[in-house]
C-alpha cells in the first residue's frame, strides 16, 4: 500500500547527558519515513535538502527502500540545520540554533506518480505547507499530521485551517493542552476532535501514548527503557510506525489503530536507544515483533476476578 | 483476612478550581482504610484524633465496617488539620497550613488483638513511627508503606531504616526520583529495591501507575476521567485498594499484585470524582467491578499480528 511522507530533512547537532553528535542525519520526515519503512515499501518521501546533504544519507534512505525522487536538491543551498541540548532528565530540551536554509523557500511539489497515494503523513512543518501538500493529493484514505508549539502560537489561524483536513492529529501532551487551553488531556483530545481530526493521539513520552476516537480511548504504555541516549525523533518515529502499520494493513478499524499505536511506540522506543537514526541502521523486523509482544505483557492482567 | 492500617486521621480544608470545602474528613489512614474496606472487613485502623473529631466521621468509618478500636481519642486535643490549594491543572498543590495537633505526640500503640495481623499498610507518617508500628506486629505476611518528600528530605536516615522493613513501597514519580536522585523511573524503582522493598509501585497521577518487582514490570493506565474535583487522597485510596485486594485474596503472586494495582487505580479514580471521601459514601462494589473491567478495555489490543 502506498504511503507519502512530507516534512523536513535536516542535519542535527545534539547534546544529551550521554554524549554529543555533530552534523548527523535528522528531520521529521526522515524519522517518519525510516520508521514506516519497516512496514511499507517504498515510502514516498518529499522534502528539500541542500548540496551539503551527504551521499551517505541518501544511501541510507535508499537502503531502507525509501523513494527519494520527491526530495528536491538545491545544490547551491544548505540543508536545514537544528541544534538542541537535552537536560539531565531528558524531558526538557533547549534549542541551541535553527537554520532554515533551503527550507525557508520550500514549496512542496508532489511528483505526478505520488499524487494517488492512499496514506499521507505530514511531518511537523508550516501548516500552510501541509495544506499545500494535501491540495495536490487525490483523495487520500487517511491523513496523519503533526504540529508543534511554534505553529500553535505563531500560525494558529493557518493551523486551524489545516486541522480541518486531517484525519489524525499526533501531538504531545503539552501541545494538546496548548492548542485547546484545557489541562485535562481527555477533554483536550475531545476539543481537538471538534477542530477537525476524528482521531487524536497524545504522545506522553515516558508515560506512553493515548489514542482517542469517537468510540474509544486506548492507553498504550511506554516501553520501560533504562538507557535512553537521545530522545530526538522519538515522536516522528512514533508517527512513522503508526502510519506505516496502518498502510501495511490497509485497515483503519479501531482494532488496527490500537495495534498501530503499539507499533508507533515500538519504533519510538528503538529510536531513542542511540543518537540520530543510528539504531535503525541495525534494527531488524524480528526485533520489532519481539518488542511488540513485550508491550502486550507490560499491560496484561488477568481480567477474571473472583467475587 | 486481616488488614491493619496505621496513619493520620485528619480534618481538611481543600480548594480546587472546582470548589472549596472546609473541615472535612481527611487523613492518609482514613482514605486507605475506606478504600480497602471494599475488599476486606473489618479493616483495623490505628491513629489518633482530638475531641473535635466528629461523631459523624466515626459513624461513616463504622458504616464501612472499619474497626476503630485502635484510634486513640485525645479529648482535650485537636485533630490533625491540613489545608491545601490545587492549581488549575490539578497536578500541583500548595499546602496552606499543617497543624499537627494531637499528631505531634502520637505514639502508635497496637491493640493486643491487632498484633497478629497478616497484612499491614503504613500511611504516610514519620518513618520512626512506621518502624514503631512494625516492632509491635507479629510476623506480617506483607507490609506496604508510603512516604513523602517531607520525610525523604527531613528524615532520610530514619526513612532508610524503615525501608529495610517494607515489602512494598508506594510512592509517586517525583518521590521516587527524589529518593534515588535518578531521573529514569525504571532505574529509580530498581534503586529503591536495593534499599529494601522487593516491590515498588510508582504512582504517576494522570499517567497511571507502574509496578516493578524482581521479575516483572507492569504498566497500569489511569482511568480517563474528564471531571476530577479533588485529587486529595487519591494516592492513599490507591494504596488501600491495592492492599485491600491482596488481603482479600490472601495472595501475593505477581498476577495478584497486577490485579491489585488495577484495583488501587480503580479506587483512586472514584476518590477524585468528589471532594474529601464523599464518593465513598455512595460507591457500590458493583461499580468497582465495572470499572475494573473498563480498565481492561483501556489497554487491550489484539496481540496477533500478521507477518
Amino acid at each position: 500500500m502506498s504511503l507519502l511522507v512530507v516534512g523536513s530533512l535536516g542535519i542535527d547537532t545534539i547534546e544529551t547527558p550521554f554524549g554529543r553528535v555533530e552534523n548527523v542525519l535528522g528531520g521529521s520526515a526522515t524519522y517518519i519515513a525510516v520508521a514506516a519503512s519497516y512496514f511499507v515499501t517504498p515510502v514516498r518521501l518529499v522534502g528539500v535538502v541542500g548540496g551539503d546533504f551527504k551521499k551517505e544519507y541518501f544511501d541510507f534512505l535508499e537502503s531502507r527502500e525509501i523513494d527519494v525522487d520527491g526530495v528536491q536538491i538545491v545544490k547551491e543551498g544548505k540543508t536545514f540545520r537544528w541544534g538542541g541540548r537535552y537536560q539531565y532528565d531528558l524531558n526538557a530540551r533547549d534549542t541551541l540554533f535553527t537554520e532554515l536554509n533551503v527550507f525557508e523557500h520550500f514549496d512542496p511539489v508532489i511528483p505526478e506518480e505520488f499524487k494517488k497515494t492512499k496514506y499521507v503523513c505530514l511531518g511537523n512543518i508550516d501548516p500552510v505547507l501541509q495544506r499545500r501538500v494535501l491540495e495536490q493529493i487525490d483523495k487520500p484514505r487517511l491523513v496523519v499530521g503533526d504540529t508543534m508549539n511554534f505553529w500553535i502560537k505563531g500560525k494558529n489561524a493557518d493551523l486551524r485551517q489545516t486541522l480541518k483536513l486531517l484525519d489524525v492529529l499526533v501531538v504531545n501532551d503539552a501541545e494538546a493542552r496548548q492548542l485547546t487551553n484545557e489541562p485535562n488531556l481527555i477533554k483536550a483530545a475531545k476539543a481537538i476532535m471538534k477542530m477537525g481530526p476524528r482521531i487524536v493521539i497524545v504522545k506522553k513520552g515516558e508515560h506512553g501514548a493515548m489514542l482517542v476516537t469517537e468510540g474509544t480511548i486506548f492507553s498504550a504504555p511506554a516501553y520501560p527503557l533504562e538507557n535512553i541516549n537521545d530522545p530526538t525523533g522519538a515522536g516522528d518515529a512514533f508517527a512513522g510506525g503508526f502510519i506505516g502499520w496502518i498502510a501495511r494493513m490497509d485497515d483503519i478499524s479501531e482494532e488496527c489503530l490500537k495495534r498501530a499505536v503499539i507499533h508507533g511506540s515500538t519504533l519510538a522506543s528503538f529510536c531513542v536507544e542511540r543518537f540520530s537514526l543510528e539504531r535503525f541502521k541495525e534494527l531488524s523486523y524480528l526485533e520489532i515483533l519481539d518488542r511488540f509482544r513485550e508491550f502486550r505483557e507490560l499491560s496484561k492482567f488477568d481480567e477474571e476476578i473472583p467475587v
